[in-house]
């Protein structure tokens, strides 16, 4: 009796050190993620409260997303009945259950939006949307915890029963995601105790010893170490440990593909390279990253690196996007990426944003945030149409102008994740760490925190990026201090000029590395980076097919591209090719064109007899050198493609090296 | 009343005129097709029996195919069930249903091939079996003709609700086509008569004026046209006429997606590209030109000529394979033709070699004859293993080298259909014309058969073909007699030699083309061919993406790869790259090697540093020269891969135009 109590005691003096800054305000201070207290995180998170981003590239994305996205997508969510199925079960609305079974985890993602943008200054129309939601909500789950609106009536005896497809446990994983939000962003809690019982009835119900458990769709597993960062309890951090464990493989009767399939269901430290749903390997591995946040372990680490490597070495796209192929929404074999046919789905570049972001935590390393760069102004960007209410589904890399941005799908799982992103991006631009601060992203910004030691800072960003080359930052600690400012230095600025009040910083700023500057720093001091955006041709590894004697262009972090609206009339864009690759780029900022963007121009040549007026197939002796004349190509940044109807575009464009003759 | 017995009676005159040649024996001289009788054919066929393939290119494969390949399917075809699936039907065996919902057609096509090959000579056990099938398959046929082991008991009320999905119509087209194929070969119409039963069920309930009809997977159509050939009965032509009419699409509320990809449901004259499931697309476009060669129509013609240069100009692969994608086993867009991600089915290059056989009976071009032989040669070759027991579903141009060959699938389409297509092999040779005789293929053979005016005519090839470049064809009537023969210059063949009776015949051979030689022949009169098959490399147009800076070589007719196993080692195939392309090739006949095959070799450079240690991406400029060192590449016949266990594969191999540096 007397030990057990001792345990108690001692349970509950561990959990209330878990959370140290435990307190009614405590939410506070919580960022995306929130790893102040995970043992192996190196990197702690800032609270998206605590930065305002100022008018620049991403805040009138930022502001469309609030003004014009979030709430269209609410409608759009009625419309379609995915709210309509709560009330349907909790007796307000006689209706049918209508979409696919995963529709809850989509307004579950849209309140997860909601919040990150209450979180950024309170709207209280929003705020009173989301309460009337969680009711809505809540009236529907059941008393043992169960809240799923697809598995009912007839469905019912079939919980639990299909988890490699049922999405029980996603959607539960995004009603923790959205819960904690909200919670992070005013303090409530009602619809995070809605999802603690759910998982509470989980734990009671399914585990070794109780009925097998599988995400059959990762994404449960982060939510659940959120959990645990958020309440302090162990048993959820644990149940993630033994969802990637994949011990139920056997009990489950798992194939090979549906263990390839779902990137779940067998250790996750036994994989050794990507394969099956993008989607799903991604959130796969930011929730074992999560995991190993908390309980490090090498085994996991060395996995994560296998597997990071694996992607950014053979599978990802230069857009940072993921997944080659429509069948199986697959991420493809190695250097398996086609353009045209490129899958890229949103969902897939967000879910290596997010993974990045955890691998960034555990490890400093900038080159994690050099991806998170490339995915959210690329591949990321590119899935939200200028207007703010038209979507992609897929984002490939070379199109003949299909229509590709749509306001609604029935698997609408990618705009409200776009949504939910954009609406949280002032938590990804800054970390500390028990030596100072880490600037991740540039953009025009305020901060307002303070370092681990409790001293307060402000810290101003003045910037054109990613049009301009130039940052000034500007760091105001409340008192003159001692610490460590890292300035991320992009792998793609092979050149970078640092000076701290006006004189050239000591040490070597590299590509792709964090460049610490540590003194004492004092209100006013400014910090004044000068990158180099010179446009770069890229080439690709020459075991990628489809890029084979092709370039594609990047400035600075973004990726371009040519859309036949703005080239030479009289030839198809795949008629045409970038000649004199050693000359620069033109460059022009055109307020007027797709709300503002940095044009590049660049000699090229275009064949005379178009080539798909030439054979399939010929003698490699009969094929003539086909006749070209000279034009110039225009440029556009990616993201920005198929704002303007349907053009045919491609990002990695055919080079000549002569400037004439056959390729 | 005098009026309609006139036109009865001329409707029965009209009859016996399509079925000239009918009598008891008539179906002794019907060919694979039978278009004898057709108005818009200009070549009609030769029956299978009157070719005797000797020692040679095929009749190795064809052997195999009697002695192994067929007899083990049937096995398999009992060991997965079904055959017992119509014994359950009949009461003869208690078992559950298995399989997928068309393998009915599985059987057929088996039946259709152990047909042919009974038609090229008697086999009295495998003619037993044939007809102890056919009583285990009509004693599960429904009084009113219904025959399908799929709908029946709980799902018998589904019966033609689905037509988008069901195959019943699939089914009961191959169950005519295995049919027709045994009464030629026998005179036997127990199979037939039951096949007839089940389509005059379907005239009777389904119509424009009835309930709809519709082939979600054509295939039908050109069964019922030969039917139409066999029997003379006008209905069953006007039965496809009606199903090629898409008049239906209304009534059955088909989507824009379904239309296309079932490639049926809207009228086939208003199809102006392929898209949709490949081998729908491909029996669709064959049964089409059943149907044109029985009516003509300049619409169906239009079409059916457009659609075959939106084929070969666009959408085949140089092994004649057809299918770029496993997403909906679908044809791909235009110039979308990937190597490893390849689908080419074999049933889909087996329909790229039907539908062109007909077009070549409709039109007496030579082009399609090409078409035949690269399918033929390649595409399909490549899917029975040497073995004769392992078979490919997908055909790609690339491989890393996973298992390609299995004895078995769950939609096994492919094998059957592949032993089909090589026992009906001698009935592709000859073709006649009211001018006399046309060669369309080359091998060691013997033809006893007859020109149209009934002059008796044996014909001799001897051949190295498709190892050596010449032919020599011994023409011998029965009598002397004025008749032209056309002998298919291949479009490989850039200059070809030809000679009668050791002169140079008059006129210019022209690649791609028939050409005449109209003489008097009299017995023993020889054609001597000399083609030039020098090894040659051919280029893809440059907007298939993956070919870029690519070369594949071909000899005759046969497409070559590369395979790691044959390669030098110390680098891996993808690292290799063909140089100095202007040389010539080296060939080695090797009777040791894949059952008999030509190689060869070509100089090559090999990267001193694997690709894949290269980055994904980097700056153009930083790309430094890889360093290569000399190899040899050994090439072998495409057909042939894959039959040494797990190996890297090629058909389109980088050239280096320089043999070192960077490509």
């Amino acid at each position: 009796m007397r030990l057990r109590m001792f345990a108690a005691i001692f349970a509950a003096i561990f959990a209330s050190t878990a959370l140290a800054q435990s307190g009614p305000d405590a939410w506070r201070s919580e960022g995306v993620i929130y790893t102040d207290h995970s043992p192996y995180a190196k990197l702690h998170t800032v609270p998206v409260r605590a930065v305002r981003l100022e008018d620049g590239f991403w805040s009138r994305r930022m502001r469309i997303n609030v003004e014009r996205s979030i709430p269209t997508m609410l409608d759009e969510l009625e419309q379609h009945g995915v709210v309509d199925n709560f009330r349907r079960l909790s007796g307000h609305k006689q209706a049918p259950r209508r979409g696919p079974l995963y529709t809850d985890s989509d307004i579950y993602k849209w309140i997860e939006a909601a919040a990150f943008v209450l979180e950024s200054g309170d709207r209280p129309e929003l705020r009173a949307t989301v309460d009337r939601l969680t009711d809505e909500i809540l009236a529907a789950q059941e008393p043992s915890g169960y809240l799923n609106t697809y598995y009912v009536d007839d469905r019912k005896e079939k919980r639990f029963t299909e988890m490699y497809r049922s999405h029980e446990l996603y959607c539960l994983g995004h009603l923790l995601q959205g819960a904690i939000a909200y919670y992070r962003a005013t303090g409530k809690r009602k619809l995070l105790d809605g999802g603690i019982r759910f998982v509470n009835y989980m734990i009671e119900h399914f585990g070794p010893a109780k009925r097998p458990a599988l995400t059959g769709h990762p994404e449960f597993e982060m939510a659940l170490v959120e959990l645990y960062r958020t309440t302090g309890d162990r048993r959820y951090l644990d149940y993630a440990g033994y969802l990637l464990s994949g011990v139920e493989r056997d009990r489950l009767h798992l194939s090979d593909g549906q263990v390839a399939y779902m990137f779940s269901g067998i250790p996750f430290t036994s994989r050794t390279r990507f394969e099956g749903h993008a989607v799903r390997a991604m959130y796969a591995s930011s929730g074992a990253t999560d995991y190993y946040a908390e309980t490090g372990g090498r085994a996991y680490w060395e996995t994560l690196e296998r597997l990071w490597k694996d992607l950014v070495d053979r599978k990802m796209y230069i857009t940072g996007g993921v997944g080659s192929r429509e069948a199986g929404e697959s991420i493809g074999e190695a250097y398996e990426l086609p353009n045209a046919q490129a899958y890229g789905e949103s969902c897939a570049a967000i879910g290596n944003m997010l993974w990045n972001w955890r691998m960034l935590a555990v490890s400093g390393d900038a080159r994690f945030a050099d991806v998170i760069e490339r995915a959210l102004y690329n591949g990321i960007n590119s899935g939200m149409s200028l207007s703010g209410t038209l979507y992609c589904y897929r984002n490939p890399l070379e199109s003949s102008g299909e229509k590709i941005r749509n306001e609604w799908y029935d698997t609408t799982c990618c705009p409200p994740n776009l949504e939910r992103i954009l609406a949280s991006l002032p938590g990804y631009f800054y970390n500390t760490s028990l030596k100072g601060l880490y600037v991740n992203l540039y953009d025009n910004s305020h901060l307002d925190w303070h370092l681990e030691d409790g001293t307060a800072l402000k810290v101003d960003q003045k910037t054109d990026y990613p049009w301009g080359d130039a940052d000034e930052i500007t760091v105001s600690p409340v008192k003159p201090s001692e610490f460590s400012v890292f300035v991320r230095i992009p792998g793609w600025s092979r050149s970078t000029q640092v000076q701290v009040n006006g004189m050239v910083a000591e040490g070597s700023p590299q590509p792709g590395r964090y460049f610490e500057i540590r003194r004492q720093w004092k209100a006013g001091d400014r910090v004044d980076l000068k990158f180099d955006g010179t446009p770069q041709l890229i080439r690709a590894n020459p075991l990628v097919r489809e890029d084979a004697e092709r370039v594609a262009v990047q400035r600075g972090p973004l990726v371009y591209c040519i859309e036949s609206t703005d080239q030479a009339v009289g030839a198809a864009l795949y008629d045409m090719e970038l000649s004199h690759p050693s000359q620069p780029f033109q460059q022009e900022y055109r307020r007027d064109l797709l709300d503002g963007v940095m044009v590049l121009r660049h000699a090229g040549v275009a064949a005379e007899m178009p080539l798909e007026e030439e054979p399939l197939y010929q003698r490699a002796l009969d094929a003539s050198p086909a006749a070209r004349k000279s034009i110039e190509l225009m440029f556009i940044p990616y993201y920005a493609w198929a704002n303007r109807g349907l053009t045919s575009m491609e990002v990695w464009v055919p080079v000549n090296q002569t400037g004439s003759g056959t390729r």
